[in-house]
């Protein structure tokens, strides 16, 4: 966050008083939130309110073949979402109040691998991957319901990968902001071996940050377990955030005197 | 910091995206320095662009008898500056991007002992004194310069002062916003008593935290001690603002989903 300084005269006693304002400039770093799928923008909405409370805008919204287009669900392919979230993006950054320099992008699962994909597209200062999920790079353009119907899936998700042989590893091993990523212990969904793949991919990231969330399952049934995430994702923010405004300052605040 | 909450519909492929914008609101918390006698606004600009960066409004100004109206120096009353700070406050509290119902006063030495006088006329929710100067009451409109002529001053501010025996401690004493004091370990101009007298009217406060600078002397006058000085009342307004921030959210904020 910036400040406009401007100065004042105060008016007093018939005298002037000399002020100077300092105000952050209405720009706020953007928090993006991509569900998982079969989610909803519900489930990212207090987390949001929370960010936005941190001085951040936010932005939750519904994948194509979800809520009011659920109509779509059996057809609706990764392509199209991919294309809902730079739709999503374009419209965040273009925002007044929203400093499109300086945007986190925070994924849960399906939404987690989609967020990676944008970040090859449009400019993602940090990323939040939370249990990502991880598909082939084959069948692009096909339903994305049926990806999950591979039977082999499972078994290739247990496996150990190298960055170059998928497209979300590639777009991880390209990343060069700040990473978050959020494995749950006891992820039903989401084998130990897709986290190291994604971990070991974002190799080049500013900075890395992993945490498991212990004893959770892949939809984090629990409030607790819940509640967990929320920390994590919120002091995650919090560091970001507050690291990119000392930056933002550090050219342009004079020595103390 | 309160967030509007707006939904959108954003188009994509002829389809419309169910989008939900939080934003914070243009108001920020407003942290008002007031310099020590002798002092001048510059002794807080840098503070103030630290503080602008935690999603503050700032204001820094110059006391009359000070810089452009140093003419005043000799005849400038207590009385005097007392309605230069109201008339800094006013100003400052009727600014656009100022929340007038979260304002922390900043007041060193003099400036502290205004500071806890504004509180008792205007609304002052956090306030924060670096060695706070203690006067008698007599002489309220005798120029301040003669004050520190008296030669018993030294040896008054050494006692211990029940808060009804004084104006600064019973504004004190009535305060119940949040105090920060913050003392010099080698001050040479206030007793170790002046901060005891101080920090026993507080007793009221909704929350107070007492700090001491190691071997600083009165005008912090080496960079370590300032920085010293900076850090705690930067991290007491970290935990001040995101504690506002949070209360403003509690109703709000829906259960986790």
């Amino acid at each position: 966050m910036k400040t406009r300084l401007d100065s004042f005269t105060i008016a007093v006693d018939g005298e002037g008083l000399s002020g100077t304002l300092l105000q952050p400039v209405t720009a706020y770093p953007g928090v993006l939130f991509v569900h998982g799928w079969g989610g909803s923008q519900q489930h990212d909405l207090a987390r949001a309110r929370d960010a936005a409370a941190l001085g951040c805008a936010c932005l939750t919204f519904d994948l194509r073949g979800h809520e009011a287009t659920a109509r779509h669900r059996e057809t609706v392919t990764r392509a199209d979402n991919l294309t809902d979230l730079v739709a999503a993006y374009d419209w965040f950054a273009s925002q007044r109040h929203v400093d499109a320099a300086s945007i986190a992008v925070v994924g849960i699962s399906y939404g987690g691998y989609l967020a990676t994909l944008l970040s090859t597209v449009r400019p993602v200062r940090w990323l939040a991957l939370r249990a990502p999920a991880l598909y082939k790079d084959e069948g692009w353009t096909l339903p994305k319901c049926e990806l999950n119907g591979d039977p082999r899936l499972r078994d290739w998700r247990s496996r150990p990968l190298h960055w170059e042989a998928n497209r979300a590893l590639r777009a991880c091993a390209s990343f060069r902001g700040d990473v978050l990523l959020v494995a749950s212990e006891r992820d039903e969904i989401i084998p130990e071996a897709v986290i190291d793949n994604y971990r070991a991919a974002c190799a080049h990231a500013r900075s890395l940050t992993v945490r498991v969330i212990a004893g959770a399952d892949h939809a984090l049934s629990t409030k607790t377990m819940r509640h967990a995430y929320t920390g994590l994702l919120l002091n995650w923010l919090t560091e970001m955030i507050a690291g990119a405004r000392s930056d933002a300052f550090s050219e342009a605040a004079p020595h103390d005197a």
